[in-house]
């Protein structure tokens, strides 16, 4: 008998974040691939299944993602209810749809349930919506990681036109604020990084697209997940923030 | 004592797709103040909730908008644990910022749980992945509500560059589609419309962006919310769809 492979979002990182129908599957999971940031309070969800870490940050792509995919279809053939744990949403900057077609082609039953997309998520529990009525009307997600894929859509995008959110670019921060302002965009655009979103360890840094390149990541924060987002809703993001998080320090030089 | 306000986001629709955080919430409540979107199946987990129904589809904004803060703050000020249920994520074209605003002005402790975007889960609900390597690094979510909103940010957007995903557009899509293929946009681009997606009435459309003005929309969706995807990864989608749901019918003329 044949089994099924759930392609699954965990979301920002939070248990307390995943959906119902994630909860459900890592309870009758027989067995658990996931990736490098999800937690161990996450896997406790699947005390039933073998836990195999399959993701790391800074992987080596192709060999990586074909031993991803194997492990699925071997899991899947030997009659495993297998979940394939990915952190915020499978079809996001995360190889699921790959990994969709991989099991397609091998004939494999297989779903897919979508997680909080950290692109929407990591602002959000910052206090930053991503759109807000007069201010912007849409967002732009790209990916930080690689130039080559960044450039032509942040070259395309009119400045102040719509909120800008940057997974993957922490490291290259610079490089993409540079990016940005020789567009046209304002320097006094506010800008945020949240970094760690979801997890114990969550911080903002609020200040300006000018200071974005030069914005301070602590080294407690150095191998954590970092999400940009640029646009006129960081203001609002900052008096919500105010209110969601009084005790929270914001130093004055950095405040919007 | 005063009491505490939740804005919650519901996700697409299955009471499946609540995150844990939501349900556990709802299960709780004294008041729950939900979209028009939002199941009768939802409302059943919140039991012990006076459930009042606020968001209209076709809204007048400025009262409808000041009335629901307005409750929650009476709510709150009651005592009351009050759930604001919207529909997909809170600060998602959903006007979370204006109530999380509202909320921090009348000085009530509130939160923030984000839920699932239908920007992002009703394509995936569909197979459609809206980045994948090679095809698209990025996309841009806007809101077809408006043409002054989405206007400026689709002739910014260069053809081809990323996936593009506009939420309350479906009554626009002919304008919306002659505005991208007056932009640069190939007719032949892959489009996707995703109607009711997580809902028992989801149903996809697959085809162009040149048939996108003409996609049939069944009377029984005539009131369901639509979300267009256009760019390549709706091919990918396909098969990925053609995978997942074998045995839904795609007439051939509308195949990618």
């Amino acid at each position: 008998m044949i089994g099924f492979v759930s392609l699954v979002g965990a979301g920002p990182g939070d248990p307390e974040l995943l959906t119902l129908k994630a909860a459900r599957r890592l309870a009758e999971a027989d067995l658990v691939l996931y990736d490098a940031l999800v937690s161990e309070e996450m896997l406790e969800l699947a005390p039933g299944a073998q836990h195999v870490l399959v993701g790391k940050r800074v992987a080596r792509p192709s060999i990586e993602q074909d031993a991803i995919h194997r492990l699925m279809i071997r899991g899947a053939r030997r009659g495993q209810r297998v979940v394939r744990l990915k952190c915020g949403d499978p079809f996001v900057l995360g190889r699921g749809g790959e990994e969709a077609l991989a099991l397609a082609a091998a004939g494999i039953p297989f779903e897919v349930i979508p997680g909080l997309t950290t692109a929407v998520t990591a602002p959000g529990l910052s206090g930053i919506p991503v759109t807000h009525r007069g201010l912007a009307s849409g967002f732009v997600v790209v990916s930080g990681h690689a130039e080559a894929a960044y450039r032509p859509i942040l070259e395309a995008v009119a400045p102040g036109s719509l909120t800008v959110v940057i997974l993957m670019g922490l490291a290259a921060r610079g490089a993409l604020s540079a990016l940005l302002l020789s567009r046209g965009w304002r320097g006094a655009t506010p800008a945020a990084v949240c970094l760690a979103a979801g997890t114990a360890r969550a911080h903002t840094w609020i200040g300006t697209l000018g200071a974005l390149a030069t914005a301070p990541v602590a080294m407690d924060h150095a191998d954590a997940p970092g999400t940009m987002v640029i646009g006129e809703v960081v203001s609002v993001g900052a008096t919500i923030a105010a209110a969601l998080f009084p005790h929270a320090f914001v130093p004055a030089a950095q405040a919007v």
